[in-house]
C-alpha cells in the first residue's frame, strides 16, 4: 500500500461567487497530489511520458463534506491500495488546516501507448517501483 | 423526468499537452449544461440564488470513455429523474460532433440557504416550475 | 480590417469570491473570440494547426473597467487593423448586454512552424483568406 | 522597494495542446507570487479583505519569450517600486529552472471599500507595512 500526503494553498482564482472553491478545482487538487506520489516514486510522470507512456483518468469521483477556502493550506492524502495491473485506483482525502476531511473521492487511470493510444499494461520501470509497496 | 441538451465549443484553453481536453473540464461541461436545464424550467440559476438559496454540489461521478477534442461541437445531454427533496440529482451523457458517447456522469446538489448555509428544502418556487415534469 | 463580434455566457467556474469574473477569465475570452474570427475568414484555427502553423501569444494587454457578471451574455468584439507579416495583433473589446464597455486590451500572436517551433512569415492560406480586408 | 521572488511547479492541467503552458495562467501565476509578497508583509491578503478592503485588478500586460512546461519549477519575481497611493503597480518576471527569462509583465490593482466597491486610499494598516520599503 502506497500512503503519500502533498499541502497546497488555495488560490483566489480557484474560489467562486460562493465564496469557496469551486468543486471542478478539487479533480486538479487531486493530480496535484497523484503528481507528487509518483514523484516520489522515484519517476515523475513527466518522465513517464517521456518514456511513451500516458495515463488518461477514466473515471473520477467526488464527495464533497465542506468547502475549501480562499488561503487555507489543505493537505491532499492519497492511498494507492492495488498494485495496478492495467488501470490505477488512486484514494484521496482533502483535509484543511484544522484537519477536517473537506472531500474524499477516487481516480482511476489507464495506462496508454503514447504513439498508439492503445492500452498497455503497467510499464515495467513502473512495476519496479511499484513492487516494494505491495505484497505479490 | 426532465431531458436537456446543450451544444458547446470546445475551447483550446481546456486542452492539456495530451492534446485532448483535460478531464476537470467535462465536470465544467456539466455545469454550463444543468445551467441552461434550469435556465428552461422557467428560472435562472442566477435568479434562484438572488431569491436566496444556493445549490452546492455534494457529489461528483464522471466515466471518460474517449477524449473530447479542440474545437469539436459537444452535445451535453442531461437528465433529471426524480423530483428532488433535499437533494436534486442530475444525469450527464457528453457527445462529440458524430454521435459519440465521450463521457457520461452525475451530479448531486443540495439546496442551501444562502444566509444561514443552512441544507433546506426544494424552494418552492423550484417545486412549482419543476412538478410538470414528474408525477408526483 | 476586419471587425468581428461573438457573444458568449458568462459561467459560474469562472467567477471569484469577489463575486465577479476573475481577471485571468477575459484572456479566455479574447481566445474565443479570436477563434471564431478566424473561423469566419474561411479556415479554422484547428486547421491552421493541422496545417503545421501554431500561433503563440507574444502579447496581452487588458485594461478593466467594470466587472463581467456570472450568466451575463458578453459581446466580445475584436478588431484587426493591419495584415499581418510576421505577427497578427488583435484589439478587444468586451461589452455586457447593457452596451457598457467592460475591459479592452489586444493580443499581439506569432506565427510559427508546428515542428521547427521556428517563426515563419504569415501561411500563404491565410495571406489569401486575409486579403480581402486589407488594401495592400 | 520591495523584491520578492515565490516559486512554484507548473501543473499538467495549466498546460494545452501546444504542449506548453496556456498564457493565461501566467496571469494566474502573478496572483499566485503577489498573494505570497503580500503575506510577507506582515498581513495575507485574504486578512486584508476580511478588513474591508478588495483589491481588484484594473491593467495587467504580459510579454511571452519563452513557454513555460509542464513540472517545470518556476521562479515569480515581483517587484514594487513605488509607495501605492490608490493603485499598487507589480512588476513580474517569470524564469524557469534554467534562469531563463520566461515572460515578463505587470499588474495594476485598485484599492475598493469591499461594502460599497468605491475606490479608496491605501488601506492604513497597508500604509505601515509597507512604509519601511520606501524613502516618503
Amino acid at each position: 500500500m502506497i500512503v503519500h500526503e502533498t499541502e497546497l494553498r488555495v488560490q483566489y482564482y480557484e474560489t467562486d461567487q460562493m465564496g469557496v472553491v469551486h468543486h471542478s478545482n478539487y479533480i486538479r487538487y487531486f493530480e496535484v497530489g497523484r503528481t507528487e506520489l509518483i514523484r516520489r516514486l522515484g519517476m515523475s510522470y513527466r518522465e513517464l511520458e517521456d518514456s511513451g507512456t500516458v495515463m488518461p483518468i477514466t473515471n473520477v469521483e467526488v464527495r464533497y463534506f465542506y468547502p475549501a477556502r480562499y488561503d487555507e493550506m489543505i493537505r491532499i492524502k492519497i492511498v494507492v491500495k492495488e498494485m495496478p495491473k492495467v488501470r490505477m485506483v488512486f484514494h484521496y482525502e482533502i483535509y484543511n488546516e484544522t484537519g477536517k476531511l473537506l472531500a474524499d473521492g477516487s481516480t482511476t487511470l489507464a495506462f496508454l501507448n503514447k504513439e498508439t493510444g492503445r492500452p498497455q499494461r503497467t510499464p515495467e520501470v513502473m512495476v519496479r517501483l511499484l513492487s516494494g509497496y505491495f505484497d505479490v
